[in-house]
């Protein structure tokens, strides 16, 4: 097949880069001193008899972390980095990744290392046989699986632009099968560029059977976790793969299929034989090395040139039959992986051979990538750029246990750095990102259907379910949360059911609201726009006001919407009391922005201070808000007889602002046990009542402590249908509540999380 | 008690014109001639066992149209205005309303008059022996009941305001005892401004017991159905009433004390003795004849002073014992009821007075209505403005029944000129009129909550529901319609379960847009924003566009969005399924706007005749749009060479727009029954695997007779959360399909509609 005639046409070339991509990566975990642990794998993730992204390979110490199929690079590595975050900090906090391929130091004696400890007894077997047959050390490495698949357009118009096969599978099994083929004879180049095991640590090796170290890796080579020399099979076609595959197994060369460790393996099927039927879906990549210098063991650049590799597979023509093709590859990877990192490769000419193909292939089929294949060009004359050789280099200076150690630190602040963020997910909401997180943790097969739109569907077993902003769920009906919206039509309703809420009036003119004036001007009243929020356009009057203070705060109100509320204002303090399937989970007291004095400090440098807190950043983007100076602070500091450089009195609390939303810089304080029963029954009810599920409804209570006895013991003002939980799940004081994992709860009671 | 120092407090005055309102009223039903009909009430209606709206007085042929409960003029009077569009667009369409108080001509033989056939057989006997007692004829008058309450603030600021009384019970009989005698007492006031019953016609009276024609109101006189008269009651207190009352019960003068045909009655709870628990609730005024100049048989300006008048009741003092005061009333009132109508009353000296105390009350209480007032007080030196007067007027020219005739004809052509509107909602959304105007119709209890939001509250017995639009009800999940909203998200789950939707992508980005025209060039595709409608934004290229043209697309859906989506187009039609409860209940083909050729007039005369039709309004109005001649329609008809001076041919049609929206003047063709059950099938199965039980789902046909075989005869293009239903029910070509019913019949399971 010459496929390179194919890839040139123009209906072929609009889809070149079209491609599925999966990562699976594992790492042992280490104390933060760098020793192996002898824990369980971690209690808080999902169990591993389903899970689909935190499971464990051979040794209980060692996790692997597997992403869910995505359609590009962005999306595999963000998959990647929040599957990271998820385990650290899923870990206890005396634990992180071992960012190398090659174990740290080993137990002194073999039956220390632990194999997994998996659900399915089958699986521990196999690990048992594993370890009689090639010991339990060598089984301690670590890498990368790239899982690569051409994108169906491709794959169908390349088809398209041949006549040698007509039934499409098996124009995809030869292709596959030539890139094999191609793959197993070129990729030494990859071990060139990022082999990355140079060094063993003590015990990886029990005998004297171990390469003069160092080389470019370990792990690739014949001293790696591969099959004994007399494990042969054919590539040249997919039945012959299949049969001598079947004849090993026969012969008890292999306990089973999944016992070939090939550098690459053609996937579709359970079985190899599956794949008459179902085709050859894509390709695992094994012979990749974990980079250490990257948190999740891969770099974006290492996957471009993955790609373009893959790319470039499919485009060069093997130049002998198909099985001396392959052993000609196995004995140069061979070669090549046990060179010392620092020297020029034997097959610097052939390296430079295949940039020159790959950048006239990039070339002719208008392809970027251009800079990216020059950069590792140049590595094949300076091999103190590899990965082997910067490892080689740091091991000299302060040895390569701590170098990993040391990287390993830093990936692990990373994780914790942020920990109400998830990694990849970064510029989604905030409760959508602690969402992604608890499900992800709980093994619940996520995927994000549209970041702007905070779309994610959540799947376990056939049970899918779809969440938007993370509270939005088919749990909920339509009608409840546009009632809920609605503050004129959920008052009337909760005030009919016999709930107490606040006397008022809707106004759909200023004219019609000014001749009110009379009705509410002797008690203490607020003045607010009917459907906004963040507190805009809210006067409170607790004095009876002047007429004209009265209009102006009626101009305020207008200009938020067309509608505007005046209604009495209750005494007490008002609490958001987090419902969801009939259970108060969370109560929280916001109370306005403020700063409390040290008798030192300006006004100034106290916000300033308060504001350094991780936990407050700008536009939503952390739990809390920085507080500002802008005018409005500045004009409430006056009425208080304060300026922004005046210095409070130690222990005086000075407040900012006259509303309490967090989102201008109030603070968030966890009362959830200090609130009476009788109160959050109240906020049971009355959330039933507006037929909603989950709801952030708001009452003024003036004593929290004290049981309801009469309607004067609270009012409800409001009911919320997307209510914040980040603000609950990092309180700027009190305890978290985890209103993420309850969403999770409330979707699957068969997981029983 | 002197009311009138509670009246000038400055904490009672805010509230002086709270009040509540209803209003029963009842009609003969005649033909278009203006004869009493034979036929049953109408039974498009729903059961009379409990229909809040649409009942039957004493007769079958006397329909009564009941009132909610209202707190404003306006809000009685939209209701009452619907319930009359309702009333008569159920009725057949060759009958009508009789707008008099006196019945048309009634049958020779009395047993001709049909007794309403209730359901209820008590509710019958009740009537059999009124027919003995009184007879049939006289049971045939109509009027209306005007109920009235005093605000509760104002009755309780009236209460906090005075010491005399320490109950709050007490205090509200003894309020309501007092405006019951000056009721009575005054009472000639509304019969001599608003008494309409001057003449009878034919069989009403069948002896000579009868009044001299004309005099002012027949119906309030002696003559009228009144009670005997040795029935008599003290208004003195509650309990000497009630005491009274019950004695007559007792002695058989009276059947039950719902027989007493008092002008006023105390309201509260089921009988007279409940109100010594619940209070007096209310008052029910019963001596106001059919305006026949309005519609609805009483004017806002009538209701307004009859407000005055109540607040004046409760202002100025009695001047007599009780007895006396009533007594004096009675006497005066059957006086002024028979006097002739266009003379002068005798009481003229006293109506001034009364007048004058009026315009000084609402002085001293700074209410408005002192215009309103002196035109009241300007008809006691003018007797011909009364109602009476302008009956007889009428009379005079062409006979009481031809004028009764001719006005029932005007107010029937009225509520039949808009079919699609309710009258007293038309600001609101033509499927919530809709909506509306069947829940009337079936006797499912209706309330808007909100005019603006389209918020209505159906309640029928204990089952409430909420609906917004007409279609946003409880029995959709909060994910659907922010599924459906999410064109891209869309197309991910159905495609996913199967089923073809235009292969496409989504593009956050101009620059990244740009780069997708090899992928989409070579096929028919369209670009659109993700997630405005109406047809902005979106454009449609047919065959390979220029780049140029290309990036000016995608210019104009960025404009509209900040998500653009490009893909495939799909040849064929496209139909709009409308889908509720698993069911296909409407299929709409919408054309572009157009117009077809007669040969003669020009493009400009076409779109005015089409726009002529009534079904055509601006603004979503009404359910089809006027046609518009602006930018885009001339440009239009410059591509196809024409001009709007142009003459198409005969039969030759014209279009004016690329995008069919019924919004921008398209026409809607109903095929319901032309769509193959395959399409119905397919709309069904992916608005279920939506997760939506009310959408509109728009599929890309290519022929709709051809029964489903392959992906290629449809493709899904969206679905929409709120479907627009009107232009299902008012279909510019094809069978109306009322889905509002649907709507009701899917929430309302249990009554069977």
């Amino acid at each position: 097949m010459n496929t390179k005639d194919m890839m040139i046409q123009e209906k072929v070339k609009p889809f070149l880069l079209q491609a599925r991509y999966g990562i699976e990566k594992e790492s042992q975990r280490v104390t933060l001193e760098g020793h192996l642990v002898r824990t369980d794998h971690p209690t808080s993730v999902g169990s591993r008899s389903f899970h689909p992204y935190i499971q464990t390979d051979f040794s209980e110490s060692q996790i692997e972390l597997i992403t869910p199929v995505t359609e590009s690079v962005d999306e595999v590595l963000a998959s990647l980095e929040a599957i990271h975050d998820v385990a650290q900090r899923s870990m206890p906090e005396d634990e992180m990744l071992w960012p190398f391929s090659m174990p740290p130091a080993l137990p002194e004696k073999e039956e220390d290392i632990q194999i997994a400890k998996l659900e399915n007894h089958a699986d521990v077997l196999y690990r048992r046989y594993l370890a009689r047959e090639y010991g339990k050390r060598k089984q301690m490495v670590s890498g990368i699986h790239f899982n690569f698949e051409y994108g169906l357009d491709l794959v169908e118009q390349l088809f398209l632009a041949q006549t040698e096969e007509v039934l499409m599978e098996n124009f995809k099994t030869r292709l596959y099968m030539k890139i094999a083929r191609n793959f197993l004879r070129y990729r030494w180049l990859i071990t060139y560029l990022f082999g990355a095991s140079p060094l063993s640590e003590a015990r990886y090796f029990d005998g004297a059977d171990r390469p003069k170290e160092p080389v470019r890796s370990i792990r690739t080579s014949r001293y790696g976790y591969v099959n004994k020399p007399d494990v042969k099979v054919s590539y040249e076609t997919l039945a012959r793969y299949s049969e001598e595959l079947a004849e090993n197994v026969a012969q008890g060369r292999l306990s089973e299929e999944k016992e070939f460790y090939a550098p690459i393996r053609m996937r579709g099927g359970k079985k190899v034989a599956d794949l008459f039927h179902t085709g050859i879906r894509y390709v695992e990549l094994r012979n990749i090395d974990l980079n250490p210098f990257e948190r999740v063991g891969i770099s974006s650049d290492e996957i471009e040139f993955l790609h373009l590799f893959m790319l470039y597979l499919l485009w060069t023509d093997e130049k002998l039959p198909a099985d001396e093709w392959v052993a000609e590859g196995n004995r140069i990877s061979d070669a090549v992986s046990l060179e010392h990192p620092a020297k020029t490769t034997a097959y610097v000419a052939e390296g430079h051979a295949i940039f020159a193909e790959m950048l006239q292939m990039i070339d002719e089929l208008s392809l970027e990538g251009g800079d990216l294949l020059q950069k590792y060009q140049s590595w094949l004359d300076h091999p103190a750029e590899t990965f082997a050789a910067r490892i080689l280099a740091l091991d000299e200076t302060k040895g390569q246990a701590a170098v990993a150690t040391e990287l390993g630190l830093q990936f692990y602040n990373q994780a914790w750095a942020h920990p109400y963020q998830l990694a990849g997910f970064q510029e989604m909401e905030l409760s959508t990102q602690s969402l992604l997180f608890d499900a992800i943790q709980k093994g619940i097969e996520t995927e994000v259907l549209d970041r702007q739109d905070q779309f994610v569907k959540l799947q376990h077993k056939n049970h899918q379910e779809l969440v938007k902003n993370g509270n939005m769920t088919s749990k909920d009906t339509y009608i409840a949360p546009l009632l809920m919206e609605n503050k004129t039509v959920t008052k009337i309703v909760l005030e009919r059911a016999g709930f107490h809420v606040p006397h008022g009036e809707t106004f759909a003119s200023i004219a019609e609201a000014k001749k009110a004036y009379p009705r509410f001007a002797q008690k203490a009243f607020v003045i607010k726009p009917k459907s906004t929020n963040y507190g805009l356009g809210i006067t409170i009057f607790k004095n009876e006001p002047a007429i004209n203070d009265f209009n102006a705060g009626l101009a305020l109100a207008f200009a938020e919407d067309d509608e505007v509320i005046i209604e009495e204002f209750l005494e007490g303090t008002e609490y958001r009391f987090f419902v969801i399937d009939h259970q108060v989970k969370a109560v929280l007291l916001r109370t306005p922005a403020n700063v409390i004095g040290d008798g030192k400090q300006t006004i100034k440098e106290l916000v300033s201070a308060k504001n350094a807190d991780p936990l407050r950043g700008t536009n939503h983007r952390a739990p809390l808000e920085k507080i500002q100076l802008g005018d409005l602070e500045q004009l409430m500091l006056k009425e208080q007889g304060f300026r922004i450089d005046s210095i409070p009195d130690k222990d005086q609390q000075v407040f900012l602002r006259e509303n309490s939303n967090v989102s201008t810089g109030g603070d968030s304080i966890d009362v959830t046990d200090e609130m009476d029963e009788s109160y959050k029954q109240i906020a049971v009810d009355a959330v039933e009542v507006l037929g909603a599920r989950i709801s952030g409804i708001d009452l003024i209570i003036p004593d929290k402590e004290k049981p309801y006895e009469t309607a004067k013991d609270y009012g409800i003002i409001e009911a919320n249908f997307n209510p914040m939980m980040h603000m609950h799940i990092y309180p700027y004081i009190g305890q978290s509540r985890r209103l993420t994992i309850d969403v999770l709860r409330f979707l699957y009671p068969e997981m029983a999380i």
